[in-house]
């Protein structure tokens, strides 16, 4: 059935607990949402206050909390969700525990979009440390034979955009080596702070480029209305199958603080 | 932007030279758009007048028509087209011809979507002589991890919608075996003419089945909104690169016999 | 330098906060260290208060404690961690965090182990459920091709050590199956509960058996000695190179509330 | 039995619609056949009057006409058919297609050939254009460890004769190149249109040069030798089975318009 | 040139020190040479005198002699040699050492063959012990995607010609169950020592079945004649260079004990 | 049990037939050695008396030797042996001879450690001519993803201790390359006669830097540690099984030559 019963609602994760970006964020997402897509923009409440997300050990402490604001989107009747950050943190772990809600992150859905418009790509990364666990990622998802390279502009997370200018200048300078040099076809910009960066680069150098924001918020909000029309479920079979309730109630599971420090909501 | 400048328009190409498919298959499609999108359906010119694609003979006798169909689309305005065999057939070729539209097929946005949903799949098949082909489309797309097995129903593809309620019925015991035995989390029945049956068999097996057909059509109109809203567009770069104009007329490629036998539009 | 300046000090983290497994274990441990071994065991001080991490969820729950424990032994002049569960949870976190000490875990120093005595080995696990993951790990530490089978025997963690002779005879069944069907030349028990149960399997079944215990421990130990001796290091470099001190004082990261539930020392 | 019984006859496919290539290629052929052997050169009939196959498109266009030739070789008698392009376009296809003669192509054959002389190998592409289509192959007979490198010359399919001392002194830069930069141990000239240059690249490098044409002829005809004298024969087994007779004749598929524009003989 | 200059002459090495199986091995050889072929048996001088090389250990007691068995023939004229058992021992070795010669081996050419008539095959082994270093070699080879299962028939090597109609049943079993369960679409024998047996295993199972002795002899002949009419060359770079003559002058080289056991020559 | 019943016995095997650098060898070794350690070098007696091991060639001369050494060593009451030579030669053909002794190599023992503290490691070389054979292990050890590159400082073997100053410049200007553009976190140094070098090295470049010398001394200590106190042997099934010992018997096995040279025992 092509109508949908109801408005589908998106929850995008900002896996840090710093609630500024929320508001823009949702702003920019309902500027790339569907008329009638509900979006949701959450931050957490953790004690841990990074800004970014470049290390593991950063990852490390929200992880958690990641988990379990998916959780609570799970039991609250959220359709989809996006984990807000290209290393797709948490991300089979959150697909474990909802039963309903359809988990998708910036990197899978990025190189699942390029492989349709393009046989090889490189990602530009913000940093040679974030290559090895990117291509790792990479790997999982079963992207190796497409990956062309993966070049860093040598800038971090949080400075992508301090001057877009400038980030916009250095995507290009590594996207052209990308072509020139390892052969891409198109380009995925490996960080979802790269946000409305994509338009330029793609006119300048003429090949495809991936904005890793709206690749993931497209992929969430059409695995939500397949949801919606056509029961589209998450597996929750052998290593998608989340703990009992019983289980759960045992452990204290149900109890735990609140993981959710702000809420942006635009409808 | 989030407001769709017009309609968008997807060419589902059913790669035989039968036209009695294409009113119900443009039905059926109809039923899974969303709504404003205009579906048209295409059947082939060909003399050879297969009503099955099982045979790689079969594919190379249709393989130039149907590149011929997608770059009609490609300068007639076409979003996006489906190549409509979980062959995938003629896929790499097909975006290569094409500047402006994107093309998709069934098996890879099959495994596309499973990927979301669950950690391993199985393939549910007509016949194990399937199994050799679809299995290297899977490793070329990436996919031989999330790969737990595939499986055969004995079943040649033009009898799955004889008697649908043995194909079911099939398709439910193969579907089992794969659960239970190679450990699938979610199932991709593999086949566009298993068209319908995919509720039935998730209902009683209790893991997420996808419908080669809705996945297919829905990544193609994720993908043609995606192009419409945010300039995604096919790679023409290396191995995208198509052949020049001048080249083309040189080699009278302009005037090529018509490939297209039927058409049906729905919008 | 063959004569040690001073006593190893090994960490054992036991990822759960659950603190009446330490002091056995802890006993367990210095049953297998050389002599002057320092063993310590930690557990946590986690509001979540599984018995067991055989899902996800529960993983994610504790992976942020988890690498606090290692940042702190690290920082204490711990010489080597074992993160002790069979899923190597937040493993390559712990690394990353780690300047000085050198953290291991049951799964990759087992396969380790394994590589050195069996051209193939199989891994006996508790369910199916752990098996996509721990397969994934295994191909992560590249034992892909090593890798004969996954077999379960159908008993979660926390029943493991409950009848063990059951446990035992389980083990034995589902190894000669391994053995017969697979091929397997060796045995991994795939979890650190089955401590104490090789012995027996390895007589019955002629098959060098790995208990990843003792895997992980001595693995631990040298690598401890070859620290002390020769200077043997975690890089810092690229995907290793941790967060600065200044970076971490400016996110607060210095007072992050304490992980550690209860602590078991024996020298 | 060593004596033959007959003749041997290869088929050298031309997948073009351009008959002036054919006489030439046929006195080359047999310039390097063995005595006795018949050789017949076939090109197309196609209104696609392309003459080169440097795009998919190209391709696509004479797949159909490609394996249809292969048939009807397989039909009268022929023992071994080669497809002229080092893309190796429609082999599966043609391999299905016959149940008697054996069809082999140049990319495959040249690294079957080199994988005897060399640890590692480079090939040496006209454009980038085709490198991404070429490795993809390569992968697919299992050369990817093989492979040192790919490296083009920048120039078409077609200039590739025009002239040859240019031609030449491309292919010594690229594959010294190859050699120094890539550790290749032999190089392959990676189109059919390099006829007659491996040589002088040889005694320059000091490595070994395949020449596609000389491989693939020699290949066909030893196991067409094979087929003879030893009763090998193509697999009809799976996914080399082809359709029943009965089938083609009820889809017209023995009707079909001639494919052979031009047929070459010498014996 | 088509005409050879002069007779092709094919060192095959029994990598044993047992000489009764020369003059036997040298007539089925020549039964299958092409005409004027000169075709040569050699056998070791080892003091080990085992009859078979089933353990690693035997292999390793004759790998020395082999190597210089095959130094002996490069400079001694031999067009092209074959290592005669199907582990394919010492085979980059004797290509190292080769500067003339072309060495082929059993394994590599079996396999090589069938690529090009199926797309999948399993291979028949003798036992379970020799699987995991045959699969090696075949992934080493780049046929591990080609492979659809190794399957014991749980015999000796030296049993295989005892009771050759036992032999043969016991293969027919085996590869039945490899087409039907594993989707083989051709057999290898996986033993020169299964010499004689094909035809009757392909007449009764309709697949082709490839015996490994024809294969390598076939591919020698094929590789000598491209060495001697289009100077086919061993690759003498990098991993492939030999020892300057020089120092193997100064480490007494050439004056090693000679290998050679017994000849027995037939032209 | 902690306390080990008796002194571990550790046979090294320097697989040349050179008796100089045995005692060197025994005395460096003894500086890494754990206290009560005891430290045997043995060298060959074979007519063959190169001082390395950088060919394919030399490697073929010894391995047999290495293998009975490997032999006499397992039935002597060695705990556990060492193949002295970063090829890994004989390492699987001796440890499917041996029944009670743990054989281990350099290049797996090094990157097995690197793999504990870095995600990324490089080998450096001394020549371009060991790289593929390298890799390969690599490769067979499961260390392809680990592998950032093979760099070549353009050395032979035998030289790279006669100005060791001038060697780690060499080292440490690859190293360098290796870290900045291959973006390599851990250095191997690729060959047992760097001995000493690793400190320097590590100190100047800020990463780990493995001595394979001391790697594969510590894990073959800590191995045999194991071997005494919780059984751990290696398997004897499928692949790993040996001869028997009639078999043995009949060819002669038991009175073959004496390999042993020299023998240098310091306790």
């Amino acid at each position: 059935m092509s109508s949908q019963n109801r408005k589908i609602r998106i929850r995008w994760i900002n896996p840090i607990a710093q609630p500024h970006y929320d508001e823009p964020m949702g702003m920019a997402l309902k500027q790339v949402a569907e008329v009638g897509t509900e979006v949701e923009v959450i931050s957490l409440r953790s004690e841990a206050k990074m800004d970014n997300l470049e290390y593991r050990f950063y990852e490390s402490l929200v992880i958690g909390d990641v988990v379990k604001v998916a959780k609570e989107g799970d039991s609250h009747g959220v359709d989809a969700m996006v984990i807000g950050c290209f290393y797709d943190l948490a991300l089979e772990d959150c697909r474990e525990i909802c039963q309903n809600a359809i988990v998708v992150a910036p990197c899978q859905a990025s190189m699942q979009i390029a492989a349709n418009i393009a046989n090889k790509f490189s990602v530009i990364v913000g940093q040679v440390k974030w290559i090895e666990q990117m291509t790792e990622r990479a790997h999982r998802y079963g992207f190796g034979n497409y990956l062309a390279s993966m070049r860093s502009i040598d800038m971090s997370a949080n400075s992508l955009q301090c001057d877009t200018e400038l980030t916009t200048k250095r995507i290009i300078e590594a996207g052209r080596l990308a072509i020139e040099e390892d052969h891409a076809e198109a380009l995925i910009l490996g960080c979802t702070c790269n946000f409305g960066l994509y338009e330029k680069v793609q006119q300048i150098l003429g090949v495809p480029v991936i904005d890793p924001l709206i690749a993931a918020f497209k992929q969430a909000e059409m695995l939500a209305s397949m949801k919606q029309n056509f029961n589209l479920a998450p597996s929750n079979k052998w290593s998608n199958e989340p703990p009992s309730e019983s289980e759960m109630l045992k452990f204290g599971l149900h109890d735990l603080s609140d993981p959710i420090g702000n809420r942006f909501l635009i409808s």
